[in-house]
């Protein structure tokens, strides 16, 4: 099986928006690459850069010894891997799925990949398509390690920063999961934000630049309470979840006086409302992590 | 008058954490700096320092031109101001109140000062205690720029940025609202964010230097999302609001999967499903609070 230890040749299925990214950062890191997608047609400008286009998944997977998969979900992934044809062309090979989904539907098609003889990792894809083929990547991968090393080649192709997080394959799911956690929500609080303030007469533009400054207190905040969370230190000293409840009754209040929906924030304070009712109002944010989860003691 | 121009006194109300620390700053400044707290005792060491501890309010008020309240929240603000002692002795003073509350209750406030004679600001701290006197502290304030400029000399000996945004007196705290509510959404998001990584066998540690970097890709994000809005430029190339939604539909799978309750990522995701159902799916995340303050048109 030449094909399985060829480092100079890569598949890329799935050619939406970022599997196009990435098949680009092969073509240019001067990688034979094999392209397909389900909608006919999206390979076009690849094909015109040098990709190779296939006929079939069965086809695609059969070009190389490295497959990465980046489709919208693992419904989506295992529609185009799980079929007998793609089994039989994938054994022996590596499929490295990008697509994001949850943590156990990577481990469930390892599962079907160990049974086929299919070496399977699951990685997950932290910045935008911009950054393909850039050093501005981040990506995170999980599963066999010894796996890992041999695809790492192909994969350095892409740039940027990759990290092997271990050889649970849900591993680089659960990071991905509890990352887009703080950006969605994040993002949702931003946006409701910007349209209280639109309401009290502050423009986006004229926020901005607040907005920036707070943004810019999250990371070593987000740190400093990862370390509390460790330590098994909750004291609230300067922000006691009492505080934050009444903070955020106010922002509750103002937005509904504007009749602008606050279910975020309601679902928020609720979070911390329980917290507080449970004896922790002078703790701060670091006791949350384990009231949610209390119930998973030793988790 | 002449304690109505002195810029060597401030009054401070209100000796909690924030209060302790603004006095503490002024003292450091070598103002003369008068002091009252409901409960007793907590003047005593500011009292050391060389504060003097006033016996009342009325007492308090009447030495200086310049009084700062900063109390739990506007309920206790006005419990202590709007009084007809205190009111006689603030005659021809200024009040910088410093408490967080809602816009509307400035304003209310600021209506029962113009009433009375007494000059009224109304200011936001963005930063904690341990700023106070530094100059890493952020302070916004609304309300008549004149007055605003008479007490800058004053407000000076805290350090830090000041910010006066404009003459509504409810600006202020309007930005504070806006600007904690990016804050503590953000914070319940990577708090539920630690307790679904641990249930997945991903401790704070590890998270941490991750969780970092998705809150350094913020604040250009948020700036970037405001020149959208600003330009009422909706389209979410790179992040459709179908893909938020399916990465959302994800994360409370997986927390649910875990027993972890996802109350503040089920509102984002139903706040984002909705803008969906609107027909709003191929827009990025600045079509929300568009979406949100919809009826509001022209606000």
């Amino acid at each position: 099986m030449p094909s399985n230890q060829d480092q100079s040749a890569v598949t890329v299925l799935g050619l939406g928006p970022m599997g196009r990214a990435l098949a680009g950062a092969f073509l240019d890191a001067g990688l034979t690459t094999t392209v397909w997608n389900r909608t006919p047609g999206r390979d076009r400008e690849l094909v015109a850069r040098g990709a190779v286009g296939a006929r079939s998944p069965e086809e695609a997977v059969a070009a190389s010894g490295v497959v990465v998969v980046c489709v919208v979900n693992y419904d989506a992934s295992d529609a185009v891997l799980r079929r007998e044809a793609v089994a039989s062309a994938l054994k022996g090979r590596t499929v490295v799925n990008l697509t994001a989904d949850t943590p156990e539907r990577a481990r469930d098609t390892a599962r079907w990949a160990a049974e086929h003889g299919v070496g399977y990792l699951d990685g997950a894809i932290m910045t935008p398509t911009t950054t393909m083929g850039t050093p501005d990547g981040v990506f995170l991968h999980s599963g066999p390690e010894a796996l890992y090393k041999r695809s790492r080649p192909v994969l350095a192709a892409l740039g940027g920063t990759h990290t092997h997080l271990g050889e649970d394959v849900g591993r680089a799911a659960a990071y991905d999961i509890a990352l887009l956690d703080i950006f969605w929500t994040a993002m949702s609080g931003y946006a409701h934000a910007l349209a209280v303030a639109r309401a009290e007469g502050v423009s986006a533009r004229e926020l901005a630049p607040f907005a920036r400054g707070i943004g810019a207190i999250l990371p070593p905040i987000f740190e400093e309470t990862a370390a509390e969370v460790a330590d098994g230190r909750f004291g609230g000293d300067d922000n006691p979840l009492t505080s934050a409840v009444s903070s955020m009754a106010h922002i509750v209040h103002t937005s509904e006086a504007h009749g602008i929906d606050a279910g975020v924030m309601r679902a928020a304070e609720g979070m911390v409302r329980r917290a507080v009712g449970l004896g922790h109002g002078a703790d701060g944010f670091a006791r949350l992590p384990e009231v949610l989860g209390r119930h998973l003691a030793g988790a």
